[in-house]
């Protein structure tokens, strides 16, 4: 597939294959006191149980699992605040292939410490005054690495997507009609390759991308009809979810599959966290609970409907759990 | 079956028959960091992840299920620091039938506020001026309400026993060779449980219950062969696991199906929720941390072995759940 190409839901279905028996199949979790609660029937799909702890290693692994074998053996490069990092760690060391990762000095010790136990090989740059792109693809050019992309290659986003086929299923399996799925979304690829899948298996249901507010690109694209690029400087507590304009593959992809795109503050970002603990158990970074945060903060009309939410990932350190939880407290 | 009658292989697969679309099937979760850090392979049934945040729905569903039209109309009672309160709750919710739980003044939060919220009405009792088996008795009898006992019944043994029939057979799906399961050990019920459900369907497991340090009754009960009551007045970490000495049916059974029991502090403890929290994105009480804390702390020589720890819970308040990864972090 070229790297220009649109991804298809046959795609999907290929990457699928050739997940099987590396990624997990994430369980989708149902609370009834959650439920009641939100008055929405809430499904989660636990993405933080995935290898690694975020849906990214499925995206890497499609990629990755494709190269040739002498690409494997020169090894790949990648640019990540951390969970692609740790997803792109993973599926090299899987596939035999020496990883190189360009991570932000000021990314989450857990992030950092477990792309390293992966056995990658790090290299920090400053967040604010050097450009990852321009330091990967040096590297890459240098060492004749390969360049796996965070979100905007359609080996990428398919990859993705198989959590999207899986949703279809375990749904189906419980017997609920999806109404709506909310996915996070920072460059994309989750919830493009989602769309491609629930387009197929779960037609009736309307697809939401969920953001921080201050990192709002891909809504205010969707609204736009073009694509828009958030303006410097801004902060989120999200840090997986800090990329500045949507990608041009996956933009394609979610201006027409995507019902819309949904924001939420960083308070709502920390309730949802406190609602995963204390109902599901789980443990989600703050962007992985953008989505669930949408539901609680009732972003969208959802009074008994059947609800799916992408929780993406669980990377987050011990302090900024515990602040998270104790700010919701006090909320 | 009779309350005094040991339970059987066969009366765990009724249980499973009867809870097949009630119960959750929880993930058996596997992270390779963790496996590393530990040299051992550690599978992690993770019922955390359980309806109610535990394994006790699993048993009482099984009890209150089997009761007759006329009782479940009554309603039921039961006395419990706050996991089999919630099994009790939702489980009686699900059967039409009222609940009445005798919980101690201290328990924590989240168990008091998931059983009231599971429409349970909660009688608290003060842990060091009051029996709560009399106080739950009287209850009973002057209601006319079944008591569903927190594990020294066949029923609720067979039902908790369903976890050790998915550990089977999870484990064997994944190819895994099972070398020994660990599980936490209040009064017994899980334990026994499994027991005879591994006895049968993963023979070769060694199987131990692991205790707190302050209450290690069943440890010294399996070390001395007669049931050995812990001395009054010591205190543990782990809430769910005060169980004073060994059921008189779990002891009958643990005996014959157990390896011996191992102990753990609440240092281990606490370290064993930080490497769930890290590794596994699990949210762990310090009860359901221990079996993962007695392989962390090198209990039994695991390495290069394939082993299952039962992580039965995870209904821990905010506050003591970041002291413990806090404390972990710091040790």
């Amino acid at each position: 597939m070229a790297s220009g190409d649109l991804p298809t839901f046959a795609d999907v279905q290929a990457a699928a294959e050739r997940l099987r028996g590396h990624a997990v199949v994430t369980p989708l979790l149902e609370s009834p006191l959650l439920n009641e609660e939100l008055g929405v029937r809430v499904l989660v799909k636990a993405e933080a149980l995935q290898r690694t702890g975020s849906f990214k290693f499925r995206g890497a692994y499609n990629h990755i699992s494709q190269l040739s074998q002498a690409a494997r053996k020169r090894g790949v490069v990648a640019y990540s605040s951390g969970n692609h990092a740790q997803g792109v760690a993973a599926a090299a060391r899987l596939a035999g292939a020496p990883a190189l990762i360009v991570m932000p000095a000021d990314a989450p010790a857990v992030k950092l410490n477990n792309t390293r136990a992966w056995g990658a090989e790090v290299v920090l740059y400053d967040r604010d005054r050097e450009s990852r792109e321009e330091l990967a693809g040096r590297i890459a050019e240098e060492r004749g690495l390969v360049l796996v992309p965070p979100y905007d290659h359609p080996l990428i986003i398919a990859g993705q997507g198989t959590g999207g086929l899986e949703i279809a299923e375990q749904a189906a399996a419980l017997g609920a009609e999806i109404d709506a799925v909310l996915a996070p979304c920072g460059g994309g690829g989750l919830i493009s390759g989602c769309a491609l899948a629930l387009a197929e298996r779960a037609p009736r249901a309307a697809i939401y991308a969920v953001e921080p507010e201050s990192f709002d690109d891909t809504t205010r694209s969707l609204a736009a009809g073009a694509r828009q690029r958030i303006r410097p400087g801004v902060q989120s507590f999200c840090d997986a979810l800090l990329a500045p304009m949507p990608g041009e593959l996956t933009f394609a992809i979610n201006r027409k599959l995507l019902a819309g795109g949904l924001v939420v503050s960083d308070d709502e970002v920390a309730r949802a966290m406190r609602l995963a603990f204390v109902h599901l158990k789980l443990v989600l970074e703050p962007g992985g609970a953008v989505a669930l945060a949408a539901v609680a903060a009732e972003k969208l009309d959802c009074r008994g409907k059947t609800v799916v939410v992408v929780a993406s990932g669980g990377n987050v350190d011990a302090d900024t759990f515990a602040a998270a939880l104790s700010r919701a407290a006090d909320g």
